[in-house]
Order: C-alpha cells, then structure tokens, then sequence
C-alpha cells in the first residue's frame, strides 16, 4: 500500500493550514490508482506533525510512503529538518519504505505551469 | 509589449535568491511569443525590489506587465504587501497596465504537478 504525505511548513494563520488541507482533498480526488492513501503533515505550527502523519500512513496500512515537501526553495527545512524528521520514523518502521521526493520548486514543469497562469 | 515580472518573497541565503533568477531564466526560455520579456523581484531581502523590477519592465517597453506571486498561500505578503507596493507604480505610470495575477499556490494544475513529482 502506497500513501502520499504531503509536508507543509505550517502557519500561525488557520487559513493557510486549511489551503494545505484543501490542497490534500484534491491530490487525494486526483491520485486514482497511484495511491491509496494521501495525507498531510506540517514541519512546524500545526498538526499533524510530520512523524505523527508517517504513524497515520502507517497505522492505515502503507508500506511505501512518499514524503512530499511543499516548499519552494532547498532552505534548511527541506535540506535538513523534514530528512531528519522522517529518519526518526524509518529506524521505527525499517519495513516500511519513507522515501522523501524532490520538493516542488524543483518541479521541471514549473516554468511551464507558471507561464499558464501568467498568460 | 508584455512583461512578467516573477515575484519571489526573497531569503537572507543567497543561494535561494539563486534558485529564483535560474527559474527565471527557465520561464525566459520557455515563454516563446507569450511574454517579449521576463524578470523577477523580491519583497524583502534581495534586489531588485518589486517597483525596481516593474521600472526595469518599463525601461525595456512593456505596456502590459503580469505580475506573478510566487508563494503557495495567501498571507499578508500575497493579500497586503504586493498589491500595496504593485500600485504605487501603477500610480506613476498610467498608461501601463500592471495586473498581478494569481499566486502560485492557487495554480488548478497544482495537484496534478504534485502527483507526477511523488509517483
């Protein structure tokens, strides 16, 4: 059983915290096949906390699990908070594969998805 | 002759601010007869400033500048700080059109993008 776990920063503002939630219906509408499971974390601000959304793909079934880190640049968040995050939960679980993906600012189709809504 | 000016919130790590004028360029290549030119500008902490980039948009002949948010919520920067300092310019410069369009966070290709960087 696969899962996405898309990870945001959190913010002190509820609103942005719930765009992340909408944003999670909608990859969860959209993943058809691809996976059976998809769910958010945040680093910091909100709940759940990124080892605390890995036990949830975990306790729902998911043996690979593909973290998803929604920021924009390779700061220090997704250079070294979200690996050491998730390296927590891997030495828990080391029958589960948690696999953290490419972070969406280096999306190839980024350009390509940024001149669609500029035009 | 339009302008996208890509508007990144701009970091105290240079490498960051990088990440930003390579996307640039990328989106300069990629913008084939959709926009004659293609800049960015940061909020805070790098240059050039927005009314900076919009005055260099000018400079080159635009008459019909996009300007693009480059965040993936609607906080303050995105809903206060950007239009605030978008009509300025728009103030000293009647005749060019300046419209800033929706922030990156609310692209409806957004799920699907994620999806294909997780799967």
């Amino acid at each position: 059983m696969t899962a996405l776990l898309l990870v945001a920063h959190g913010s002190r503002r509820a609103a942005s915290n719930d765009e992340i939630r909408a944003l999670t219906d909608k990859l969860r509408e959209q993943a058809g096949a691809r996976f059976d499971d998809v769910r958010c974390a945040f680093l910091e601000l909100a709940e759940p906390s990124i080892p605390d959304g890995i036990e949830q793909c975990i306790q729902a079934g998911a043996t690979d699990i593909r973290v998803l880190p929604y920021f924009l640049s390779a700061g220090r968040h997704v250079a070294e908070d979200i690996p050491e995050e998730v390296s927590g939960k891997r030495a828990e679980h080391p029958g589960v594969r948690i696999e953290v993906v490419s972070y969406l600012g280096l999306a190839e189709s980024m350009p390509a998805l940024l001149l669609s809504m500029a035009s």
